[in-house]
């Protein structure tokens, strides 16, 4: 066991959200804890783990089959039993409660839909942005993103308790659905046809932030009324996922105060 | 060895950067290599060791005395001999060196000046966002500080080969020198006197970016010209220093670009 524990490499989530054990995950989703992700260990036959797949399912949680190496290698104690799974340090709100938090104060919607991003410390420092720029929510995928880890709830340094995130299955339905709902959608794009300065950010307004790699999927490229350009006058073409939140977001605070 | 190995923590440079035993280390600085730090094992009357924590202090390295169970830890051979390095991923440029850029093009000078940040991943997201919005510079302090890993380039996305960066023994000495050849210093404080609008960064500007955990400190805050209000709309008062490095310097830009 010892040698087990030395050998494991850094965890996702060695955190307090990290589950193992068939009846502590089995528990956690009776009891309507919110579980982003459920690993279970490759090969049919065992009942007892489709079941609890299923019923993982069935709660919102994404559903993985992996090699029983790679759950040695997640759990902390080695007695993962085939099930490891990663709860959310805080419960999800649905696009309603953001959109609602905007009517209640009053204000055109300012949303942040983040495209699958991997890095909790940039989701984090996100969720920060936006809850001292004064936006209702933060949206993120189910899928190819990071979900809400505690290292995420630390570099949000406290904004998780007060800002509502959504996790939507689908980014480009939930871009229509705001859509629907009256909302603007500004993507950004280095040759972007609308300069940051130009872009009015005082109607109602969701701002797409990329992935750190490959910035925006095409799919939800195609779906944004405009591209916007952050201008760069160096040779480096892009900023970082969480400085380009920040720009974009007091930006559009600036124009919405100035009105 | 193994054990060892297996039992060392994650070092704060496994990255090409970290140097050990007298040999690699005397030569590197013979080199002319930039060496950020460098760590002694604690004892008396080893002169060999002494003649080298000379030399790198010659060399304007910060030499630490530490246990040696902690070179232990630092070292992945092992075979550290009492002394560890850590070098700089580039060379550092002065001060003039960041005020003749901003003359070479013609432009009011607009530097960053990093407050003893710890985190690499914001110090290379400075240096980027600073490259992106045309900064001529940013200036970091030799001690409580982290120097140039090779984990602040990478954060850098490669800003760090174009951007020059200045390590400065005294960050009040610096300002008082900026002050001197003209450039008005702008801290941020929650309670600053100045709207982040109202603050004129067409002039010549130094933006001060105090630590992740205890912001400015108290000598920097009061050298500042101007203490800077970014608007908070929230219940969180604080953005992390990358994101308020963002605002400010896009704030800058943006004045710039308007004139």
């Amino acid at each position: 066991m010892e040698t087990r524990k030395r050998e494991r490499p850094a965890g996702p989530a060695d955190d307090g959200t990290l589950l193992e054990g068939r009846n502590a995950v089995t528990e956690a989703l009776k009891a309507g804890r919110t579980i982003d992700k459920v690993f279970l260990a490759d090969g049919a036959g065992d009942h007892g783990l489709a079941r609890l797949g299923a019923m993982a399912r069935e709660a919102g949680a994404v559903v993985v089959r992996v090699d029983r190496r790679k759950l040695d290698q997640m759990s902390p104690t080695g007695a993962h039993q085939g099930v490891v799974a990663l709860a959310a340090a805080r419960d999800y709100a649905s696009l309603d409660d953001l959109l609602a938090l905007a009517e209640s104060r009053g204000e055109p919607p300012l949303l942040v839909l983040c495209d699958e991003l991997s890095d909790p410390h940039n989701l984090g420092a996100i969720i920060r942005t936006a809850e001292c720029a004064g936006a209702h929510g933060v949206v993120i995928p189910k899928r190819r993103s990071v979900g809400l880890t505690a290292v995420v709830a630390k570099a949000s340094a406290g904004a998780l308790e007060y800002l509502p995130v959504a996790r939507v299955g689908n980014l480009t339905a939930a871009i229509e659905q705001l859509k629907a709902r009256g909302l603007w959608i500004f993507g950004t794009a280095a040759d972007g046809a609308v300069d940051l300065r130009e872009a009015d950010f005082r109607r109602p307004a969701a701002i797409v932030i990329g992935s750190e790699g490959q910035g925006m999927g095409r799919l939800v490229a195609e779906q944004c009324d405009y591209l916007v350009r952050i201008p760069m006058k160096g040779h480096i073409n892009s900023l970082n996922a969480s400085a380009a939140a920040a720009v974009l977001l007091y930006e559009a605070l600036g124009q919405r105060e100035a009105r």
